[in-house]
């Protein structure tokens, strides 16, 4: 197979999206739709969407959530989430409630400072190296002017530059390492600019550039957030205990890498879902995390707690390099929303919300993880799940629902609660019921065609007959039956399930019968009367043998025939 | 400012987007109209999305856009990549097509092994502790019968249950630590399923529970994926060249911390954006590659680099925990389509696929990065979004584009230029063309108001005529004007800019002057006949006094007519 295509980003959007579903789909028509089902209705707003990134087919929807009632030093917020996770927010809401009447996240801002570097091989005398670097400092600064200009009137611009000697880690290996304040903007492109300028002036024929970029890696760019309240505040049944073991937990995470790394995959599912919804870049906030989280040389938790004097505290130390300004945060409708939804926060204004919604998360995920499992919430989710993609009514998500409130939720169990309620209620035929019987079968035809079988309508009513029969005594079936064979077979009696198409006893002919009366009328006249004759024989009889079933009595002839006439009313479409 | 708010999660979506609206933005129908307008047209399918999480009240669009030309082992991948970057899909496209005739990617799954731990807390003796996991282990297995039966069915489940001795990092600290496989799904629910039935198993009067949950840090849930090529296959300029300093920039990212973290946000550019298209947890995945990166106890970069024999090679080695079937996989209709579109991956084949978005990311960072700098592409694209931002049309976009081609684009530059096109274009009157001056001035009546100033239609005609007689010799502006004065002044005339509203010369009194002329008609003939004397008497004169300006010769004169006369027309409409 090779579907190599020349020249595909200079297709239209329509011809791509001709060529992708010719070429990689098996339905054309329906992927088209899916694909197209997407767009926004309002062309204009599309292509906005359309332009942010290249190659564009579609828009994948995130869904957009809201949390409400973080108390953040003193001002109550509703953090905007993006995130495909369950559970992330409606967490996120119950603990900004929580801690919302119990003084609330206390948030600071450590640091601002982000970091560039310009990496270069020297081969030369490093003194020399050190002189040059000395005597152009100044021309280094100067070379950006122009792209600092602006940045400097808001208060930011380059911090400084260090020439630093990596060469005992890589042979000629130096940096020039670079600090920015970039205010309320990320600042990628800009650290950038700078750097390729200040490497741009500082090349010479020694210095060879290998490169010049930014660095995710901001550990002084750093917010912390804490909740605190004495231990008896916390509520819950034993509120000494839960803070020990909450404790413990986070001392786990602080020791041990393996659940670590899980530990502030929670911390971030909050984060990013704020990265998310104010337009930022997560995989820098997620690299900045991460590497800060490994700074010791053992990976570690991001988040800490204490219990002194009777106090439980909680709290974390994040380094998260974000804009309010510049990128998406102005051009995505709904990430100009989000920052409005924030007040219009500065840059560190956002990265003290973060830091708190990520808290939040965290505090969240342990408090579940230390009392009811965390499979007890995510499995509630994972059922919701499970139902919409089974396409369950919501009459049906609740009755399941509350069939699953005590019980373990797995895929298999909830697939097989639901086909057991989508299974077509069978609409017994009640033969007892002379009348019903009469008024179902009096729209059948003698010579009627079955939906299976041979049969035709009034064959079929003398083979119920010749069943009635061999029930009231008036045949005898002299098949004999094993006991322990009978007691397997008349186990099915008892339950729900219907006689199979095809299922025939042995003793019967491949081929019907030919019929005994001379009209259908006669036929199903007989067949009450074999009926009247069974509840009558019965008065008296104990058990009456089955040619399949084996011995049955009164009961259970009555299963029989309940599921006979149904099978072979069935079997005419009679119901 | 107090907005707790109760029972938020009970109200329905409109009740939610009504109360937040009312109380966090200051133009709610506004805000309601954005929210909304990115709901999908049909309801069941915006329900859908709305039941992925909790408190939903729009979708936030990603864009979805799709790299083609992807031969991984052999075969023609398109990648479905959802990313809020630009240069991303660009860069995996072209990195793509680049490698499609060098060999394309080989990739390999090198374990597929998924982590979980019971933590514990046991203050006892540790050989107790021994025997009773030995004794008990097989029972441990067993308690999950129930969970692992499907997931065993396709040749998953629980590889071993391991007891871990961890009281020298924390007392009395234990682990069980349990390996799975859990085959196409990301097996979070079953892992941490198995993990509670397996804690109450073990749990005992002397044994505390403190969580159970799986490890995001999957070292052993592993995939590689490589390129290569003869170094003179390379292409380019100087290949030889090329392949060094690319070689030496991964070398700097092997051993240089703040570049690994950099390095490798790059990789996860690429890998996130199939992780979403694919409906995989990004959180998940970016914690396992991180804190794999720095498993040696300092952070490093996940791709490799080597030159041996004339061959380049470069590939990555990166931990992936996907799943192809459950979650979102299924459930999110542009997530199924992209699994559509890589021909229904099994988790191990989606792992191989994402390994080449990844290592094709970072080919391409490296190669702008040592070579043309980062910027050059990031700033087409970044110049391209603020002329989104502006609201620029096409032909604005090509014109500025095409003047940025070989300027440093800056956000204050664009918006600069972006102003200077859309600054209304000057319809200059050419003063001395005597059939534009009347044709223009034919509907002027004498009594006309003006749009701004005293001075009726006629006495402003009678106002250009006294400033051409100045210019012309008949009357004398009497006024001395310093040369360093003139010099400051007739800069202006050198430019663009129009004379403005109110700007008069000091030598002219408050009030109109009475017209000199019966009727408008004589005084627009007088204006002509001026403009004659002055083209005539320039034909000897050099210099004239202008009142304001100074000495003006003959071309300096005709640039203040021009401007004073359009001046007067705008004045009356008149253009």
């Amino acid at each position: 197979m090779s579907k190599i295509i020349s020249g595909f980003s200079k297709f239209t959007k329509e011809e791509k999206i001709q060529w992708l579903t010719e070429n990689y789909f098996n339905n054309q028509q329906e992927t088209i739709n899916v694909i197209k089902q997407y767009w926004n209705v309002d062309n204009d707003l599309q292509e906005l969407h359309d332009d942010f990134i290249e190659n564009t087919i579609s828009n994948f929807y995130m869904p957009f959530g809201v949390a409400p009632n973080f108390n953040i030093n003193g001002r109550t917020y509703v953090i905007p989430m993006v995130v495909e996770e369950s559970s992330v927010v409606a967490a996120a809401s119950l603990v900004a409630k929580y801690w919302s009447t119990r003084g609330g996240f206390k948030t600071t801002v450590l640091g601002t400072t982000k970091i560039g570097q310009v990496h270069f091989m020297f081969a030369g005398d490093k003194k020399e190296l050190e002189n040059y670097f000395s005597l152009n400092k100044t021309e280094l600064f100067a070379a950006t002017a122009s792209i600092t200009k602006n940045m400097e009137k808001r208060g930011g611009g380059i911090l400084d530059i260090k020439l630093v000697d990596k060469t005992e880690k890589l042979p000629n290996y130096y940096q020039l390492h670079v600090t920015f304040e970039t205010k309320d903007s990320m600042g990628a492109n800009f650290i950038n600019s700078c750097l390729e300028a200040i490497a741009k002036k500082f090349e010479n024929d020694d210095i060879e550039i290998v490169m010049s970029i930014l660095s995710n890696y901001v550990p002084e760019c750093l917010v912390r957030a804490e909740v605190s309240c004495k231990i008896e505040d916390l509520g819950g049944e034993n509120p000494q205990k839960f803070a020990e073991k909450f404790y413990q937990a986070v001392k786990i995470a602080e020791i041990e890498p393996y659940r670590a790394v899980t530990h502030n995959k929670g911390i971030m599912n909050g984060i990013d879902a704020v990265v998310l919804a104010t337009g930022n870049d997560f995989r820098a906030v997620e690299a900045g995390a991460h590497s800060y989280a490994a700074r010791s040389g053992q990976y570690a938790s991001l988040s800490h707690c204490s219990i002194d004097d009777g106090i439980f505290k909680f709290w974390i130390e994040i380094p998260l390099a974000l804009g309010t300004v510049g990128g998406l945060t102005a051009l995505h409708p709904m990430a100009k929303l989000s920052l409005e939804m924030l007040q219009k926060p500065s840059a560190r204004t956002l990265m003290q919300i973060m830091a708190a919604a990520g808290l939040a998360q965290n505090f969240a995920a342990l408090r579940a993880l230390t009392t009811k499992g965390i499979q007890h919430g995510h499995m509630k989710m994972h059922l919701q799940n499970i139902l919409n993609q089974l396409g369950a009514t919501e009459a049906e998500k609740k009755e399941i629902t509350t069939y699953f409130d005590k019980r373990t939720v797995s895929h298999s169990a909830v697939v097989t609660k639901f086909n057991e309620l989508r299974k077509p209620k069978i609409n017994w035929v009640s033969f007892l019921n002379c009348d019903e019987v009469r008024s179902k079968l009096s729209t059948l035809k003698a010579d009627a065609k079955p939906v299976f079988g041979k049969m035709n309508g009034q064959q079929m009513i003398e083979h119920l007959s010749f069943l009635m029969k061999i029930s009231n005594g008036e045949v005898n079936a002299d098949y004999f039956i094993e006991d322990e064979k009978s007691a397997r077979r008349k186990a099915f009696l008892n339950t729900e399930g219907e006689l199979q198409v095809g299922f025939k006893a042995s003793m019967l002919s491949e081929e019907p019968y030919d019929v005994k009366f001379a009209t259908i009328q006669e036929s199903i006249d007989d067949l009450i009367l074999q009926t009247e004759n069974f509840k009558n024989h019965f008065k008296t009889a104990k058990i009456e043998n089955h040619p399949f079933f084996g011995e049955l009595d009164y009961e259970y002839w009555q299963k029989f025939h309940v599921k006979h006439f149904t099978h072979h009313f069935k079997q005419f479409n009679l119901l």
